[in-house]
């Protein structure tokens, strides 16, 4: 039990909270065997549910947090002060060294303030950015800062491209990844000014893949494994990429129920449809880890399902068992970061 | 011929010119009997071209302008050096009030240049944003600045909005548009420095109908008339809709293709998909304006067809005819821009 990976999860964040939670949790412990989950929260609430799953009980421990930090809840002020939340208690467990990450689908402004506040930055790392996996049109990239720290410095962007390389490499297996810059033109003289600032310090970067500035045109078909922007342009992208796609397959369905011929042409495209559009299922991803902490933190979906939390407590488990903190912490003491 | 509105197309701008432009210039000039086309470029290119055509021959003229800009050129030294290239001949008609406005599908950092240095802005504008019309579930909304000036300051974004609303009132004959503010969060205290600076101003603006912050995420419902941010988030904004549209429509494609079943059902739910997807069409639009310039300068898509030019020139029609700069002027003489 010793050596296990030990995920805490926030039990009582996100919209399907706590019946999502407790069911990715059992899911995630009943899919590996490596890992151990702490359920943080309300344990009159969390208690009844859990029994009735089965699983190894050794594996999945209930830790009581009387305290919600609601997703409107300012998040400075909710993390000073309601030290018995879920998040607060779950990312003490993470600095104490209880934990080895800890996972929610709460308020991400809390989630944000929660991982300078109570787990803190590596030494050497200026600003934790969220990186958030998108599907492309031949896989996946690493969006970072995909909503963080607005109005970064170069300096903060370029340290983004070498934990997302690392990342990448190790959490998503691809090696030597390509990371570009996100601009509005593909030359160099292109770009506002932290873009220009930013853009010839990465390319004589050694120790990264740069490969030049990406359009937004060009993200969706996987033009770059790493795709490095400040965070207000990243969560911009992010959920542009949601919004654009919801009202991409409603407008499909629309068209498809429009009269009898395209019903019968829709049953009949379905089965494929679904296959390709699958691709796309941003669940299949887990959450979007804040790097640069002393722990693992992860962001995932307000909506998520339970499938969404299995996923994001396996990503932890990828995540520590690479020994990922340990390599962006070497990479500082190169100062190659 | 003295009282129609004169139109300077630029008939070597663009991947599809010059036959595309000539052709959208023919049809314009059949569609509406209330406007005269400069056709601006090498006339041994253009005239033998024109010549095939029908069309009322008082109403389209062709104007020699010997040298190119192309979209590869530096904009700035192109606009000082080629004084006789279709760019600068076409402004410069606009500046003498030889022409209304001035059409160009070429590149966006020429007409760009050209359009601050050529035409020159309305005493009392502070820069002229690129307006995109994009298209969302229930219509269509005006994004600007989609791309003309990046590191854009509080005031700048406050004329954007006024002028959005007049052009989206004047030319997409919305009445009272709304007007909203690209943010990261719906909340006024989120975003980033020049979010929480523009948001008051915008919001004690009596002469324009604000609603506030919208995320990316709801730009694509058609949540506003006007969209309103600086023009790296705004570029990033249109290039990201063109990029997941296309990447969507080719995977939607794909799927189509799969087997024999999904070839049948696609034949079947074709007619009902296209209709939907017209509505996605931004040639159907015309180009994005300049605004605040002391004429109209349209920039056209890249690789407009005769279809998009025809529209983009006829968009500068009802520009005119309406008076549009005449409203900016007189907002600006009341102290309210």
């Amino acid at each position: 039990m010793e050596d296990m990976i030990k995920i805490a999860l926030d039990a009582m964040g996100g919209d399907n909270a706590p019946d999502a939670n407790i069911q990715g949790a059992v899911e995630a412990v009943n899919t590996s065997n490596n890992i151990k989950v702490f359920l943080v929260g309300q344990e009159e609430v969390i208690i009844p549910k859990l029994e009735k799953f089965t699983y190894d009980k050794n594996r999945i421990e209930v830790v009581n947090a009387r305290e919600v930090i609601a997703t409107d809840d300012p998040p400075v002020k909710s993390i000073r002060q309601k030290k018995d939340s879920s998040i607060v208690v779950g990312m003490t467990m993470v600095r104490k060294g209880q934990a080895d990450a800890f996972v929610s689908a709460g308020s991400s402004g809390a989630v944000l303030v929660g991982g300078q506040i109570v787990v803190g930055r590596i030494r050497g790392i200026e600003r934790a950015p969220f990186a958030a996996v998108i599907p492309t049109a031949n896989g996946v990239s690493l969006l970072l800062d995909s909503g963080a720290n607005v109005d970064a410095r170069a300096s903060h962007l370029v340290q983004f491209a070498k934990m997302g390389s690392i990342y990448m490499e190790n959490i998503m297996n691809v090696k030597n990844p390509s990371v570009a810059l996100v601009n509005i033109g593909a030359e160099e003289e292109k770009g506002n000014m932290l873009v220009k600032e930013t853009f010839p310090i990465l390319k004589n970067s050694p120790d990264i893949n740069f490969i030049g500035s990406i359009e937004a045109r060009e993200i969706p078909f996987g033009n770059a494994d790493v795709i490095v922007c400040e965070a207000f342009v990243g969560n911009v992208i992010l959920k542009l990429y949601e919004g654009l796609g919801s009202m991409f397959l409603g407008k499909i369905k629309e068209s498809f129920m429009k009269n009898t011929k395209s019903k019968i042409g829709a049953l009949l495209v379905k089965d494929s449809l679904k296959t390709t559009l699958k691709t796309f299922d941003s669940s299949a991803y887990g959450g979007a880890p804040l790097l640069g902490l002393k722990g693992l933190v992860v962001k995932s979906h307000g909506n998520s399902t339970k499938k969404e939390i299995k996923n994001s407590i396996l990503q932890c488990e990828q995540f520590v068992s690479q020994r990922t903190n340990e390599k962006i912490q070497s990479l500082l003491l190169n100062k190659a970061l």
